[in-house]
């Protein structure tokens, strides 16, 4: 090894020898990285999982554990909504496209149902009853909720209906999830090596991934894999590198992450030839508030909306940050904050009051007349409960007037007193992009063929995702297609 | 070979041989490949260039043939500007970034100079004159051009002075470049097979590329480099597959290309583990006109604008066609239709022409009031020369009074009666992201390391660029470090 570290393949008649032997070797012991430990255990496999943190769960076990999901499963049956899988199709190829992988995406739709199942077979209960208001996050036990079926135009493209999954838990359950699924791995034999980093593959002289060399309180560690590697290492936000050369939007903003997703495993991958997918695809979360946007209006920092406020918070953050020049401001009036209830106010206070428009564009840097000429025009058209712009649903519709606020998104949600408030940017996101593979895992090359015993899955791989995104999507692929990824490299030969 | 076509390396140990050997292997005969070849069989090595179409030139000889160069050429200073070096890299930062290489950008910028010589030294000619208006293209022999210097913010960032360098012709000048270039290369010493379609590299027992295999009417052709292969074999605007994972935004749009710019060179180096950089960075086109924007307004499919409209063509087209609903619109009125110069006029005709606003917003399906509201904003403040919004130059600004009308990019320039017009989306683009090579060529891996005996240049690597684009400066980039990388090929060991 040189000085900087390198993510080069190694051969493995270079190395002495190896320290440990399994079947399948899972690399990450996040949500796609227990799926498929759980499936090729299950499938009799001897599989072991390398973990570089001091314990498993990963970013998954940070997220707030909303599982995009639907078809018709038991769960939507029983609040009452009737989806099918080509309905759920045709909503999730509009949102989280344009350009979306419609073979993994039909496969996803078509399987999610049995997928809801696996969960609950996995011990997570989910309860039975719909949080109908727009949020990041319900701040109840309810187990259903929106994620953007009901805003134009997706309301016009599929019936909507809300998939939103969510495990039996106040706030973010993504940690319940991970306890559920790091159990299940482990009790269907996967064993679990901690503190333990991938660093390279090891290659066949048949250029067959025969394992990996990690490093393990600072000492190098060989792993045979008899059958395969699944890379299930993460994204790549936590790599300023490679933001910079692939997804440089996110550069400067806070990162979703556990700090570990340094797109290690995509580097080992295509260090040895793997092809990627859509490595500038991101998700960004804006911390403006849906309860409030809704009641209002999101503008830009020309205060020109962009977008209906009713959207998926995902999809009016992508909106913005992807395509708009801020700083972004909620504007609402008196009679809006009012109306928002104190679970969905999240701490958000407004950042200025004033009495006229034109002296609330004066404090935010607006050219005079900016804010007055866009408010005009939604008032105008919400006295008859339209909006020609971008679609808002009626039921939101209503003339802003005096006194009016601007709520300030870099201050962040129940911001209080604290210090850092209102010194970051207001965003925060992660990657999409990745390996390329097939819908079941396999890591393809250059040329279209696997790399023979190779997998990946999770956000280490290109799921379903176009440029859209919505929650509950990437818990979603990266179970969904860990377990596939699992079951394939318990047979792979 | 299997029926798919493989990109994978090819060892030179399974060759029955070499049909052809040389010192330096160029892939591909546009701008860079001509460089490359010049400088490398300059410094004594055996050069043989590769080029699969029938004849030299590539997308180099089909394009504009304007030079981004600056820094105080004697062609600036014949027409009394005075540039410099830092001054260059200030608007250059900004304009092809954010996220601009800036080692290459500083180098090119303190190269330019003597770059611009060097094409002089080829028997380039440049008219010591400037094209002082707003235009794609200047319909005139003038050797010097503006290229967004001198519209804000740029103005704010740098000393205004124009760039553009433009050898001495009518209309398109990319083929008077290569003319030259190539006649520069074989005059070296170049060799150069035609017809000959590089498909894989060669690479040794030890890692070292040695060479390629190709396709020659049919038949496989291997040749060995003794020193290095350079890539030069343009970008992939022209491989869907390769759009559709890494540049989606071009997919369905025209493509600013020869036809063959499907990523080889980047497929067959990748498939060996080079890293790339910046995959998603695309350069657009709107058929708009810059003579008549900058007398009117461009608006998005609200009528909203977005942009001040004197930028440089490249990047108005940028913020509509990346960031912006469509379809886009130039508006304008009869004052400012008539005052247009003929010769800039590229025959574009409105295709709406209406006594009122409202008329106008309902021909083109806008919200009625989005268009009005944006003019009366813009008439406000161009009463008194300023535009708080974009800051146009206050020369352009004047109220715009009726009859309106409004022109279609998607009819394109010169469209007269061709049954085509109209029928595209009046965007034409190519690619900028690709090999990740340091300021002397040579590819890296994906732990920043050399790769051995394999460089590139052009659009087959990531140059100067981050985001933006300013015309000029592929031709510029590509012939800059093409020179540069034949240079350090002919002496690779």
């Amino acid at each position: 090894m040189t000085a900087a570290p390198s993510v080069e393949p190694v051969s493995a008649g270079s190395l002495a020898g190896f320290d440990h032997e399994c079947d399948v070797l899972v690399v990450g012991f996040g949500c796609a990285g227990a799926a498929a430990a759980f499936e090729a255990a299950t499938a009799g496999a001897d599989v072991l999982v390398l973990e570089r943190a001091g314990g498993p769960g990963g970013s998954s076990a940070m997220s707030g554990g909303e599982l995009y999901l639907g078809g018709g499963t038991a769960l939507q049956q029983a609040c009452g909504f009737d989806d099918d899988p080509d309905n759920m199709f045709a909503y999730l190829r509009a949102a989280v496209g344009p350009h979306a992988d419609e073979e993994k995406l039909r496969l996803y739709c078509d399987g999610s149902v049995e997928h809801f199942e696996w969960f609950r077979g996995r011990g997570l209960t989910f309860n039975e009853s719909l949080y109908d208001a727009p949020s990041w996050m319900p701040p109840t036990m309810d187990g259903l909720m929106w994620l953007g079926e009901n805003a134009h135009p997706y309301n016009t493209i599929a019936r909507p209906v809300p998939r939103g999954h969510r495990p039996a838990t106040r706030s973010f359950g993504g940690w319940l999830i991970m306890e559920a699924l790091v159990a299940a791995a482990k009790a269907a034999g996967a064993a679990c090596h901690e503190d333990t980093r991938a660093t390279n593959l090891v290659v066949d002289d048949d250029g067959r991934v025969a394992g990996v060399v990690a490093q393990r309180y600072g000492a190098p560690v060989a792993y045979r894999a008899r059958r395969a590697v699944v890379l299930t290492t993460g994204g790549f936000v936590d790599n300023e590198e490679m933001l910079a050369h692939h997804a440089p939007v996110l550069l400067g903003h806070g990162k979703v992450s556990d700090g570990l997703d340094d797109g290690s495993g995509i580097e080992m991958a295509t260090a040895l030839g793997a092809a990627t997918r859509r490595m500038s695809a991101v998700e960004v979360a804006l911390t403006a508030l849906p309860a409030m946007l809704v009641r209002g209006v999101l503008v830009n920092g020309l205060g020109q909306r962009f977008v209906n406020e009713d959207v998926y918070p995902g999809l009016f953050s992508h909106a913005a940050v992807v395509h708009q020049p801020g700083p972004y401001w909620a504007i609402i009036d008196e009679e809006g904050y009012e109306d928002i209830p104190a679970r969905d106010l999240w701490g958000v206070r407004p950042r200025f009051v004033t009495e006229t428009l034109a002296e609330l564009e004066e404090a935010l840097g607006m050219p005079a007349g900016a804010l007055e000429a866009t408010v005009a025009a939604y008032n105008r058209y919400a006295e008859r409960g339209e909006d020609p712009y971008f679609r808002k649903d009626p039921k939101w519709l209503r003339p802003l007037r005096p006194p009016f606020a601007a709520a300030d998104p870099r201050i962040g949600f129940n911001a209080g007193d604290r210090e850092s408030a209102g010194k970051g940017t207001g965003v925060a996101g992660f990657t999409l992009g990745g390996l390329r593979t097939t819908v079941d895992g396999a890591v393809l090359n250059h040329s279209g063929r696997p790399i023979p015993g190779l997998y990946a899955a999770g956000r280490a791989a290109s799921g379903i995702h176009g440029e859209g995104y919505v929650s509950g999507t990437s818990l979603g692929d990266g179970t969904f297609f860990g377990r596939r990824a699992g079951r394939h490299a318990a047979t792979s030969e």
